[in-house]
């Protein structure tokens, strides 16, 4: 067990997951939790409910990794094969843990429902593991230790998974192998694509020093940069990293909207609250998903007042007073259309600050003039009408959520450039 | 290779899966392509960019499986290791391959570039394999068989791979392997539990010959029923499938919404279409989620119009003319006042149908009479107005998509009993 370059592997038993049923969402979960604590996952296995394979998968586990996590095949049914799998395993002895025999019988109290002979065997573990408490359900984890190897039995329930692995798990692999303390910091971009925000930060990145570690997240509209540091002095650690981004505002502070945990949507709805301000929403194309951004955010009602869905031109001049003269001269999908519809939100809803989307989602709809994907996006504040001109995709999902993102960023931007 | 019980094995090659920067949907994808062509995944393995690793893996998958699909590690640049080791492990020669050069020749022209050195070099293959070829991108698949065992490598972008699956390597298996026909149903249902169902259906269930396997995959408000065959004459398990669809319907025609592809939100919107009716949301708690549901849908502007998003109580007063006596009287979350916010859509947006919806989405807002997740919605037709009142969850988004769900549902039902 060296402290440096933990070795760890994943094993997920189920035949739900190889035959494809489910989506194995906890892998990556479990990667990403042991990558912030420093421990790199080298290898990942699937197999089935099958002893074989499941004690071939623990032998080859064994010969080259330090940490071995297990999730899946804990249930109470027969089918689920496991715990009797590392008995085997062991060549140990199930024995009744008294830790989880207590905790199991504390869980059935709380709940007011007797301990049935099923419940009471998820409280028999294998004699040589250290019993793993489980908060959210009824069958225990397991710890054992065993050859320079830890490994981990964890159900496959992920909300059951990340508990243990937060609460237990991830601390008692920190202690064992004494990992050093790893820092992220995230820093959130939008408006900008990938490469052009690396040229135009490519000085500050030049000059990190070799145990800051930079990475580049895109996804849909906005590209996260995570800084990485490791050590054993955390107040350090923290301080190093908030140095750097300091000094990375001069060349990116147009496009930062937020670190860490922030959403665009959560800094705006901040943004609003600060400053006593309301909002709507005017959508035509977007069909509902730029307000059900908005309104994701808890406490959204204290700016979000609500929206007009003008999907039909009727309703855009009955609801919104777009002109008719505006749409028969111009189009729905245009500038002034998007213009108008905003102004129509404010003053209807009696809102500060309005957004509005018109364009053509596809797959059908499109022309030579404004084939599909053109869309027009406007925001209104007290003070400016902001406006812009999208080219998008031929699909229609990818198009009402890619036009979402781009008015929240036009509004963040506008609402930056108010103040 | 045995005709039957083909053994399959998915290699993905990758640091960015190990280090949970992405999640690998794509072997979910591929485990699923395959079981409904007849072959199951026994094992799944997960390595990163590294020779020993993969020439390692390639060896243990020989040893086990028929099939072994590998998708990662093939773009242009040094750190994709696919090819070159695939090419160690055969002890091959990689060579310019004419076809694979042809097909990336003609695209570079179609898309009016010039081949570099670093694209040309993406036609050079292993000779002992058979090229892929790849519609969406610039590197082609491999396909070998050595041993008594097919190996197909692929790249990891998920629209490359899927493309090259459905147009290629799918075929191809069930060739080699003379699998037999493997035929799936999908019957969906909506406002009903799986237990319940399965209490309701189980007669039928019962009498289900052998041959024909029943699965329930539930999802937020719906459960699937996959019914699924095999064997060898294609006509003849269809309508063997057809016929159990039949026989089930009596059992849960109220809960059977459609087959396959269908959505509960295309359903809807067909009915609309041909019945010649409009449809009109007014949202508070769903907060646009729902109108995106239904303009999710390609064509929906042919009977959407339009919705009032009435965060505010000021907003569904002069937007949707619900009465203050309401509001002041049964609170903004109240049968009455979902049923003034129908009354008023359709009044204001000059629709046939409405739904509304209003709740508290939490985490906050609850009070013990009305705690968070109490949420009423109401949909109105010319007939009729129904109402249902739902207890539902703590977490936002989760009460935010299921009550959206369950508002459609209540609008299938209502739709459906006006007829």
């Amino acid at each position: 067990m060296s402290p440096v370059n933990i070795i760890s592997e994943i094993i997920t038993i189920g035949d739900e997951i190889l035959y494809g049923q489910i989506l194995d969402s906890n892998a990556q979960w479990m990667s990403s939790a042991l990558d912030d604590i420093g421990v790199k996952v080298k290898y990942r296995t699937t197999i089935g409910d099958n002893e074989p394979d499941i004690l071939d998968a623990l032998q080859r586990a064994e010969g080259r990794a330090d940490v071995v996590l297990i999730t899946g095949g804990l249930g109470p049914t027969s089918d689920d094969l496991t715990k009797p799998c590392l008995a085997k395993y062991f060549n140990a002895e199930i024995v009744e843990n008294e830790l989880a025999m207590k905790e199991l019988a504390a869980l059935f109290k709380h709940i007011g429902r007797d301990l049935t002979e099923t419940n009471r065997a998820q409280a028999y573990l294998p004699e040589n593991c250290t019993h793993v408490p489980n908060k959210m359900g009824t069958a225990p984890g397991m710890w054992f230790f065993e050859n320079q190897t830890v490994f981990v039995s964890m159900p496959g329930v992920p909300f059951e998974m990340k508990e243990m692995m937060t609460q237990t798990v991830l601390p008692k692999i920190q202690e064992a192998f004494h990992t050093p303390f790893v820092v992220h910091k995230m820093v959130k971009t939008i408006g900008i694509g990938e490469s052009w925000l690396a040229d135009k930060i490519k000085p500050w990145a030049d000059q990190l020093p070799e145990d800051i570690k930079l990475a580049y997240l895109p996804s849909l509209g906005h590209v996260k940069l995570r800084l990485t540091t490791q050590g054993n002095d955390l107040e350090k650690l923290e301080s190093n990293l908030n140095n750097q981004v300091e000094r990375l505002q001069p060349y990116a502070d147009k496009y930062i909207y937020g670190y860490d945990s922030d959403t665009i949507e959560s800094v705006i709805g901040k943004h609003l609250k600060d400053q006593n301000l309301t909002i709507a929403t005017a959508e035509s194309c977007t069909g509902g998903y730029l307000a059900h951004m908005l309104t994701s955010v808890p406490g959204s009602s204290a700016y979000f007042k609500g929206g007009i869905l003008a999907y039909a031109n009727e309703v855009k001049i009955a609801q919104l007073e777009v002109k008719a003269e505006t749409l028969e001269a111009e189009g729905a999908v245009s500038e002034q259309t998007v213009i108008e519809m905003a102004e129509g939100a404010c003053q209807k809803l009696g809102t500060d600050i309005a957004i509005a989307t018109s364009g053509i989602a596809g797959p059908d709809g499109g022309t030579e003039e404004k084939p599909v994907g053109t869309i027009w996006i406007a925001v209104k504040t007290p003070e400016t009408i902001s406006t812009r001109k999208l080219s998008l995709y031929k699909d229609r999902l990818l198009n009402i959520k890619s036009t979402s993102v781009a008015a929240l960023a036009l509004a963040w931007q506008t609402l930056n450039q108010s103040h």
